[in-house]
């Protein structure tokens, strides 16, 4: 029997447990879930006999590392900052592990030791990054397997709210770590590539060079820059390739509204608020506009503020949030950041039967015997509720059929790895149409 | 005998030293003069007998704790950072201490120790901060010795050039930190109040909001808002005042070029450049702009994305620094401000002959009998050379002054002050006027 842990049940883990534990008895696996919110864990595991649920502190060094000594593999669905302590332990007790997060330079940093042991750290296997990288390196592949010469390569991805279930100006709700969609840029300058040049993009003006795209059946989507782009010039095989982008995806008009919540200050999470009790949102949008030199009310300055009429789609939004009202704020929201986060947690809801979509999107253009070409390939998958939403899956099951792969030895991969080898994508994508994860292809004659 | 320890020994400390020197056979004490580089701290003791120069490395816990054992009073010009590790061996060995600089929240926590052990630790007693506050105080305690009702206070100073040392666009040349001035702002969203409620300034539009000054003889100065004001209506004792703003003043015209610098986002000290070694300046401002729709040239795409026209000031300032030239980026600068600081040092370069500029200006609002009335005060002090630095006279004069007032036991403050209080400020004051330090002062009914 082979003994897989499962660090973290929240939101993330569903799909993931779900899978493993249908085909524990298949294929002889017992899955231990872990989470620091024991309840929750339970929730998830039910009264499976391959499965039980356990309480789980990563900052408990002992017990993290008995759970880790008691496995085969580990699949952490932890906040990514905690891989780490999880990686030193796989490495100490010979553990393979999978996670859905970006691979940190600290996790970088320990291949040639997980080579040398034998080990797997399967990284960025989630949806994003995860399915980004395997369904553009299927594409990519099979254009240099056709000689193609690869010009520009765009890949975006969104995690938004389906038709059914869009009932606000804005035409997004949180489907997931809503203080990370409020925080969204402010890792530092956004960077890619063009015509073999990089590309910056400073926060302060990140949501205002957006692109657009249409997705047919879906209408118009707004992409901004994501992070570091550049490195995955050398993750995609594409050094030669002078056009690299990777974004994310809004519904149209977002990009503009938000730009402007940027502009004011109000995703600032290091300003700290007066513990005054009688802040109103309407006085911190005061406090973040230059004194009144005109008797006009507050929307209105903002707008001129912002060079925004009015009237405008982008004014009717922010008006929407509240942002103007005097509204207090809830006593133990400590800076601007979580304030707006308090009003879009009530504002941007999923509700019970809201269906959650994502949209992913590459846009490859190639030249084949002197002809120019763009290939798009579309994903959408669209969400049951908001208990069981697209998100959860997409991140999920990848997770989970790369785990499999890896205990029936289909994949003997080591070191600190991502998902962009054919050994891996090829059953992953495949396995996951199953699921009615899978993209719709476009090929045009630029 | 009374021994002094001055810490650091470069630029700042060059007329604390000699004022301490000169006044050491009066007074009967001995300097020693502490710094990383000895030969600057023998450069500025020379041969006086009543100094020595000594190699100090604040990092050698063990030597650190002999010099401060071995004095009986502590001048600090190190960087503001280590004046915490300073402050913790002046208390274990009962000494007091004195520093230009910001007083940490760290160092204000040593408050009741420092008090406990009859000790000072006077803290911002520099020139901004320093004189700033013992001038204000004045003003603010005067009024209030005549009843009248402060409204309004605002105080600006600025390190500048003086007008014939003045051959740039920009006014400005380096007479301090450079690189605090290329990161100035970047500390934090700006905070001030008015009328009783707090106003924040973003970095990313902080030099945009700036006011305009007009100082008799000296033509238009721009002033920008200084990281927090706030806490500082406590420090004044105008906890009534509705209105209280710190600023930094540049010569008329600077702030809206370097509002453009920002803008760009050539002042990110975040991002790593490429190490490709063929980056220029046009290269790296190419790659701040959103990708070109035109075959305009650089400067004038750069002007259109600013909003500036192709022939305005702001645009003549940013060609003449260099941004648009082709022109090599040397290979030690990591960073886009890495990349600027090594432009604006050549630029910006105080020359052997040119004479620095310290321009300070109070404004106070307030009523008296029913009537309205401005109190401005304005200090100007030039320099003599690059060497002799109106900065360096201003920040290290009452510094030099502190330390004769603790040892002669005219001033017997204990725990973590401020230069606010009259026994302070009053002696202090009036001896800089024999330096030519003092203040114009205008009122005016409104």
């Amino acid at each position: 029997m082979k003994k897989i842990l499962v660090l973290g049940a929240g939101k993330s883990a569903t799909d993931l447990i779900t899978y493993l534990l249908h085909h524990a008895q298949q294929y002889n696996w017992f899955v231990t879930v872990g989470d620091y919110d024991l309840t929750t864990a339970q929730q998830k595991v039910g009264n499976h006999e391959r499965g039980r649920a356990v309480f789980f502190d990563v900052h408990d060094a002992d017990s993290r590392a008995n759970y880790i000594y008691d496995c085969d593999i580990v699949a952490s669905v932890l906040p990514a900052a905690f891989h780490i302590l999880v990686a030193h332990d796989c490495l100490r007790y010979g553990k393979h592990l999978i996670t859905p997060s970006y691979v940190s330079p600290q996790e970088r940093a320990l291949d040639a030791d997980f080579k040398n042991a034998g080990l797997l750290l399967m990284g960025e296997i989630g949806l994003d990054p995860g399915i980004d990288h395997m369904s553009l390196m299927k594409m990519i592949h099979a254009l240099r397997n056709k000689n193609a010469q690869i010009t520009d390569v765009r890949s975006y991805c969104g995690a938004l709210i389906a038709p059914e279930s869009d009932n606000n100006p804005w035409h997004y709700k949180f489907t997931w770590a809503p203080m990370n969609v409020v925080l969204a840029g402010q890792g530092g300058t956004a960077q890619y590539l063009q015509n073999g040049l990089p590309r910056y993009i400073p926060y302060n003006r990140l949501f205002a060079q957006h692109e657009t795209y249409e997705v047919p059946g879906f209408g118009a989507f707004e992409a901004y820059a994501n992070r570091d782009s550049i490195p995955y010039r050398h993750v995609y095989e594409i050094e030669d390739v002078p056009t690299l982008l990777r974004g994310t995806l809004r519904k149209g008009g977002f990009c503009k509204a938000w730009q402007a919540i940027v502009t004011l200050g109000l995703t600032d999470n290091h300003l700290h608020l007066p513990n005054t009790g009688n802040l109103t949102y309407a006085g911190l949008t005061e406090a973040f506009l230059p004194p009144a030199t005109s008797p006009e009310n507050l929307p209105h300055r903002a707008a001129h503020f912002l060079q925004l009429h009015p009237q405008s789609e982008e004014m009717k939004k922010l008006g929407w949030l509240g942002i103007f009202d005097e509204l207090p704020i809830p006593a133990n929201s400590h800076t601007p950041a979580q304030a707006l986060l308090a009003l879009l947690e009530k504002k941007w809801l999923l509700e019970p039967q809201d269906k959650d979509m994502i949209v992913m999107l590459h846009r490859v253009h190639y030249q084949l015997k002197g002809k120019n070409y763009a290939h798009t390939a579309t994903m959408v998958v669209t969400g049951e509720s908001s208990d069981k939403t697209a998100i959860a899956a997409t991140v999920g099951l990848p997770m989970a059929m790369m785990v499999k792969l890896a205990l029936t030895g289909k994949v003997q991969l080591t070191g600190v790895q991502l998902p962009v080898m054919p050994q891996v994508y090829e059953p992953i994508l495949t396995e996951l149409t199953q699921y009615n994860i899978g993209f719709t292809d476009v090929e045009e004659e630029l």
